[in-house]
This record gives structure tokens, sequence and C-alpha cells, in this order.
């Protein structure tokens, strides 16, 4: 990489970046230090059992989350947490797409500046 | 997927959403209608020559950039434009990213509200 003005675009952490781990995150931001059960995180994030375990594996291997199993009388209970460090590497994450968010947008107006003026603004001075 | 409210990470089109492709989009739309060479477009992102043509290929599959191949002089000379298509869906594109960062920049402080009181702030009661 040659680096230069664009590197804000490398800072976006790639295992936040997935849509899914993305709602993941963020539901568990919201759930604050209570963490989310996994039916309620599965429901939160619309994905199915296999989805979830996958995404949770790749978040729990970079210690963004911490994943706890429990019994509640004879039924198995997991639940998730944010980590310190995912909520703080979260927060870096949100910080670097809302720059590129902004980047993005103020690019957004030339492509319609380019456009042609419409026929009515042109008849106005003819 | 069951749906449900959460549904606006299943908007973020996965085509814009990876990060040199995001780089790319947003590049093109700040050069309007003139486009950008790939050279330009190139050191602009940052890329390789082979990570940009591999990008390239995705986005011209879409239909969300048209790639020019022209003579100049005896050399060629490639033009990358946004097309119509394109600047469209990566306005839309763009819009849900907005929503899907306003909903985790929400539920972010929730994640400060759940730390224990400072002890400063404790003795003050005390």
């Amino acid at each position: 990489m040659t680096g230069g003005a664009d590197n804000v675009y490398d800072s976006l952490e790639r295992i936040f970046h997935e849509p899914n781990r993305l709602a993941i995150m963020s539901a568990l931001c919201g759930a604050g230090r209570a963490g989310l059960t996994f039916g309620e995180l599965k429901e939160a994030c619309a994905l199915t059992d296999g989805n979830l375990n996958r995404h949770l594996k790749v978040l729990e291997e970079a210690d963004a989350v911490r994943v706890e199993k429990e019994f509640v009388g004879r039924k198995p209970r997991t639940t998730v947490f944010l980590s310190t460090e995912g909520a703080k590497r979260f927060n870096d994450y949100l910080e670097a797409l809302a720059e590129v968010l902004r980047k993005a947008q103020e690019a957004m107006p030339a492509v319609s500046r380019a456009q042609p003026a419409p026929p009515a603004a042109r008849r106005a001075h003819g």
C-alpha cells in the first residue's frame, strides 16, 4: 500500500464491517452489561443458529465479545457480552465509518452538479 | 431470513460495502462526468494495478461503472465513469449506511451508561 490521504478506508476494521457482524455488535452495544442471550441476539439480527454461531466465533476469536454458557435448571443458556476491548474497537470503527460516509456524501453532489441544467432552467435564460 | 426491524443491514449493497470499492465509488463521485483515468483512480485509492482491475470488474459487471479504453497517440488510456444507475444505487447505499451508523451510535452510549459510576461521583453522595 502506498498510503496517502485515503487511508481512512484501511482503518475500517474488517471484522466489524461485515453487515451481520455490524448488526450483532450494534445489538450488543444497546444491551450494555447485561448482554444478550443467544435467542435474543438471533432475533435482533434475524440470523439462523448456524450463521449467528459462525459470526460469534469470529468476534470471540478477535476478543470483541465474550460468550458464557451456563445451566438454568437443566437447560443450557448462552449469553453474549461485549468485551471492554470490543466496545473500544467498535467505537473506533464507527468513527472511521462516519469519516468514510462524510467523504462520500461530500463527493456525491459533484454527480448532480455534473448533470446538464434541466430544460426549464435553460428556457428561463432564453 | 425472518426479516423484522433490523433489515436495514440487508439493504447495505454488498458490492459497495467492500472498503476498496467504497473508496473507488467515492472517488468517482467526486470526479463527476469527467471520470478518472486508471492511474488517477489507482493513486486516489492507493491500490495496485491488479487489485484495482479486480474491483473495477466487479463494479462494471454490476453496471455501477463504465470503463472506456482509447488511444491517445500511441498510448492506451483507460477512463472510468460512474454510471447513472451506479450513482443512484451508491446514493441509496450511503443512505442505508447512514441509518446503520445512526443506530449503532445511538446504541453505543448504553455501554458507558452500564459502567459503574466513577468513585468520585459515588463519594459525592456519601
